[in-house]
């Protein structure tokens, strides 16, 4: 294990977390609310402790996959124990539990919430709440990627974006990785940009503007108001519905849009796939909810705002899905399985995954009908790695079972069914509200420590795409950690490398 | 396509079907019932046909496993098919797709029933239902081997058994396949023997044991009684619940118990995880619902019976769990997932499957932390083949894309999302009762005809272990089976076999 520079790594995570704090600090002093203080004594000392490890650079910077998944896994730990912190000394969530469990919720762009009353926090909290989408979208290592200078070369970079990255596999879009993660922060900001500038036009105010276009673009789902998206207008309600829909998408399509040819985009399967998923799910609800509704198009506008809300697990409402009719609710159920597109800021299992698996299933039996016949997967027109399917395979059953052992811990809760279940596809896939006591109208507060410490594991291994979580609970990786054999190693490595 | 030999075997399953029909009309004679004649006159020319078709021996008998898969696919749809029509004829269930339904759920050991009073059934019609457990247990095709003369070598036998045989490989227990079959035909008769004596010692009726035992050797759950096993006395409850948890365990156990040393069967690590997981359920519930029973013992009988039954997937019950606590429920519907152990009656994904993905995930986990480690998976002291490990992560994310499909089409049904949820895990792992409406006091009436249709799929797929009746939605095996190219093909690969 190369300590150094997963030392350094997670010293800038924190220094940038410390950067970040900053942020509610402000907000804070502008609505000239005491709890600037609160957030300033947690990110100073976060700060401090980044600057100092600056100056310490690593001299071996190679590291591979198990060094890119610890220190993923590592990174976003220490991100939602420090950012819980303030949300617990400001008093506004005083159980520590509660508040870890928003901050995971946050980072994770879960976008589920412990909190009764929205409306009662500060300005800076809401802020925050909001912001932590914003990071944990794209990703903090992702961000890191494009700011420090990381040498290691571009495959020790890879190991680091590739664990964090949602999706089955990772495609560098242009040569130079750093490149990639700049291209991909670039789409993902001037995105959000755009929904600020097109949230204010709509009649939002600036601080509802920020907040929801931030929370939209991680498809994170924290509102500021208690009616999450209910209370404002149809334009914004449209304007937001659309924009899920599009931070939903595998962001390669939007690269290739803008510096390639537009055929190449719209050959991603994934992209089709996802686009249809979402047409059929809107046609089936909009119907089925026309008789409850105030004509066809508050019945359209409704589907539309749910349905992109629970494909791409962003989790706000504007309605109470929870008592629709039982199609619509098992319509939203089977999208909050498949989520959204890889690379996209989405969770969920991905339709990337499905369509694999698909056609793997299909592989299998042509495989019985015709023994000899020797076929490759093709995807968006390309031949897809045995590897890649194969851990695709894995993905299916890991999830599985850590699903199955999230229903049975839930389970000791005495809460119907629906609940248990919903409460844990809801926060694998990172989406938010689930259905009966966890529906939109209402939250996880109910829910006993040990529950929530299984459902912030949940949201976290549902954000890391299950693996680099899941390390940090196997006893080899943490003889590695306090062994100094496995640096010795990677130094005679890096010296190789150089040569 | 070897067409002769599928004729062969599908003339052979008509024939014997017919064969198995005068049972309901010896039974009918002897309570002096009028239906003997609708069982008879669909008997007859079924066992006509079988006498014709035998004389016609196929001149070369070799085949692969396509036509293994197909031939297993096709004899469970004829037997169906033909199954359910005395059950129309005599009146008792005049809607025809509710009798298929009835007869595949018999067949597939499934036991979910769409009526609504079972006393009001003929002598003959209980029999009949009861006796399509026991066929559908070991497998029709299974069965064959052990009685026709099927040339071709043990490899084109094998693929025969491979299709109808539960779980992720299928051993040959002698070196010749036929005495395999027999053995497990010995095995499994013999313990049905057993509880038929067992069942008389405590009180039941002949009619009553019978019926009971045949419809536990296959883990059906078919009962003569709406009450299902709850009107009969403690003693009875306790040996059907031991029966079932018997049935449920692999065969390969008692095989190794017989014939060979005990300490080979005692390491099979599937049985090992069965019988904990048993005993791990039994206790929770045990615990769980001991406020709202008569005591320890009266907790114990229920939980040690609901908890053997639904994992043994056989569906018999003596309480209605639906109304039990929560915790109980989830423990229940996740037994539902997992169910019986490979190479048993039971259906479920199966525990093997289960332990074999723990393994596959933490392989997966351990090739991130030590990449340059090659690890084999072990099983009971083997390494596990390499196309074994392959084939059950594609069985996972097939059964998950066959599960959510099922629960999209039931979802059109208007009903709550925990009976759609069940009714669907209840026919794929062919258990019977779900929750809610599905629940073991109620039945599958109310669904529409898709519904039932689709759940009729859902219970075959799950008995067939997917891929058997997948094979037959394939438009490549229909052109395949039009074809005399392949034919000619295979008259050569027989030649060559001979020589």
């Amino acid at each position: 294990m190369n300590h150094s520079v997963i030392r350094f790594i997670l010293g800038y995570v924190i220094g940038f977390l410390g950067l970040f704090l900053m942020l509610p600090v402000l907000v804070a002093l502008i609505y000239r609310e005491d709890v600037w203080f609160d957030y300033a004594i947690v990110a100073l000392p976060c700060l401090i402790l980044g600057i100092i490890n600056s100056y310490f650079r690593p001299k071996n910077f190679t590291f591979y996959l198990k060094e890119g998944f610890f220190c993923t896994g590592a990174s976003w730990v220490v991100l939602s124990v420090i950012g819980a912190l303030p949300l617990t000394i400001t008093g506004e969530i005083p159980h520590y539990i509660d508040a870890l469990f928003e901050a995971v919720s946050g980072f994770t762009t879960t976008g589920a919430s412990i909190l009764e009353n929205v409306e009662s926090l500060s300005h800076a909290s809401l802020f925050w709440r909001s912001f932590t989408h914003l990071v944990g979208g794209m990703g903090v290592l992702v961000f890191l990627l494009t700011v420090i200078p990381l040498a290691g070369g571009d495959g020790s970079q890879f190991n680091l974006m590739k664990a964090e990255s949602p999706g089955p596999s990772v495609g560098k879009l242009v040569p130079k990785l750093k490149n990639t993660a700049q291209m991909l922060y670039l789409i993902y900001l001037g995105l959000c940009a755009l929904e600020i500038f097109l949230l204010l036009c709509a009649g939002m105010t600036p601080f509802e503007a920020i907040n929801t276009a931030i929370a939209t673009a991680g498809t994170g789902g924290f509102g500021i108001y208690s009616s999450s998206i209910g209370g404002f207008n149809v334009a914004c309600q449209w304007i937001v519905a659309v924009f899920m829909f599009i931070f939903g998408v595998n962001f390669n399509f939007y690269y290739y849009m803008l510096f390639h040819h537009a055929r190449l985009a719209f050959r991603m399967e994934e992209v089709r796939m996802y686009s249809f998923l979402t047409a059929l799910s809107i046609g089936i609800i909009t119907v089925n909810i026309l008789g409850s509704s105030a004509g066809l198009f508050d019945a359209l506008t409704k589907a539309a705002f749910q349905v992109t809300s629970i494909q791409s697990s962003t989790g706000f409402s504007t309605a109470d899905f929870a008592v629709w009719p039982q199609t619509s609710r098992c319509v939203l159920v089977l999208l909050m399985f498949i989520g959204a597109c890889a690379g996209s800021t989405g969770g969920g299992i991905k339709v990337s995954r499905f369509v694999l698996m698909g056609k793997a299933v299909h592989k299998e039996l042509i495989s019985y009908i015709h023994p000899r016949s020797v076929r490759k997967t093709m995807m968006d027109g390309k031949p897809v790695n045995h590897e890649t399917i194969r851990s695709n395979n894995v993905f299916f059953g890991t999830f599985m079972l850590i699903f199955f052992v999230s229903v049975f811990v839930l389970s000791f809760e005495n809460i119907d069914f629906s609940t248990v279940f919903t409460a844990v596809i809801a926060t694998m896939s990172n989406i938010g509200p689930g259905l009966s006591l966890v529906g939109p109208a209402a939250n996880y507060a109910f829910f006993s420590d040990i529950s929530k410490i299984m459902l912030i594991f949940d949201m976290l291994a549902g954000r890391l795409e299950l693996f680099p979580i899941l390390m940090l609970f196997h006893p080899n990786i943490w003889k590695d950690v306090f062994s100094k054999r496995r640096c010795k190693e990677l130094k005679h490595a890096g010296k190789i490398l150089k040569q």
